[in-house]
């Protein structure tokens, strides 16, 4: 394996996308970045960052060092029976989470926190790789989906946050299986079944 | 109102005190460090520690600037009909972080993960000041109680990270009430309900 040194006046050209990416997302969010201008910010054409990232949504994901693309993780969670969406949802979850991605996710969590910048790219990820794709996805009503999504993401955040971060007992090591027979339900809750007071202005009286 | 400056080799006493009690904590842990060793460290009598703080707990609280004192919430959830605890804890923690104490908060969330230390310090805060004290208050079981706990927080702490801290939409500007309805039962049932797969070490299954 042979690895191209970096010299002066000459970096490395996915370095140079990624950095020129982020200040563009960082500097103008997701939808006002364009590839053309992150292109040219680059000194590169922009059939070469489709070719290195794929898609914008591609390289917003790199310049996170997201563990994971959402996108696959839901589309894998919607595939089955309907009643079983949380469970398959939050075990797919753990699974990366557990697993060698597991750091990447850690430093994203603690990045984002750390500053505004950073937490304001964070509400970025959520939205635009999250709730935007989820919500059709998982077929949910337009005018409920949104809010249900941001709940189900509280609580897998709050997950990570605990589990990985914190890493606070005996959550931390407690089997997957057990952690989706705690929150699966909940997830699944949020996502599709009825939550009285949430949505009828009602609120949970008391 | 008049405030006394400080003087070199004269500092303010309660942040002398403050000072040696956030190295004691970090060095030792909660329950490592001794009132009798912070006071030494703080060159004060124990006493004083006392007079200023009332006690271990409250000491460690103000080192970590906590918006609230765990034991005031649970206490308060707790009192009346256990099939509402959840919902009282979630309007209480609400009424809290929506409140001029929030900030305090989100400053709070944002350190814990900002590097290690803090973490550290994050976790005896959830191990000595809410799984400690939350189990014997809500007369959980002594072999469920600790993870049932954890759960909860893992809701609550990804309640704080969207709402306040991510500020994620229409999370963030959902009326207190919406927010209780939705998971003012996932609360519950973390901590009161049946919770199949859990304890009995069979996982969810599928």
């Amino acid at each position: 394996m042979r690895r191209t040194g970096r010299r002066p006046g000459n970096p490395d050209t996915r370095e140079a996308i990624l950095g020129a990416a982020r200040n563009a997302f960082a500097e103008k969010g997701y939808d006002g970045a364009s590839i053309r201008a992150i292109a040219t910010s680059a000194g590169v054409d922009p059939a070469l960052v489709h070719h290195y990232f794929g898609s914008k949504d591609k390289l917003f994901l790199a310049t996170m060092n997201s563990p994971m693309d959402p996108l696959e993780l839901i589309t894998e969670a919607a595939a089955g029976d309907r009643s079983e969406l949380g469970v398959r949802f939050v075990r797919l979850f753990l699974q990366i989470w557990d697993g060698p991605a597991g750091a990447a996710g850690v430093a994203l969590l603690r990045s984002t926190v750390g500053n505004e910048w950073a937490t304001k790219m964070f509400r970025e990820f959520i939205i635009t790789q999250i709730l935007r794709r989820a919500v059709p996805k998982l077929g949910l009503d337009e005018a409920e989906g949104q809010l249900r999504v941001t709940f189900a993401a509280s609580q897998m955040v709050g997950m990570a946050m605990a589990r990985y971060v914190i890493k606070v007992e005996p959550l931390a090591s407690a089997p997957i299986e057990v952690v989706v027979a705690a929150i699966g339900p909940t997830v699944q809750r949020y996502l599709t079944e009825d939550l009285p007071g949430v949505f009828d202005g009602t609120g949970a009286g008391g």
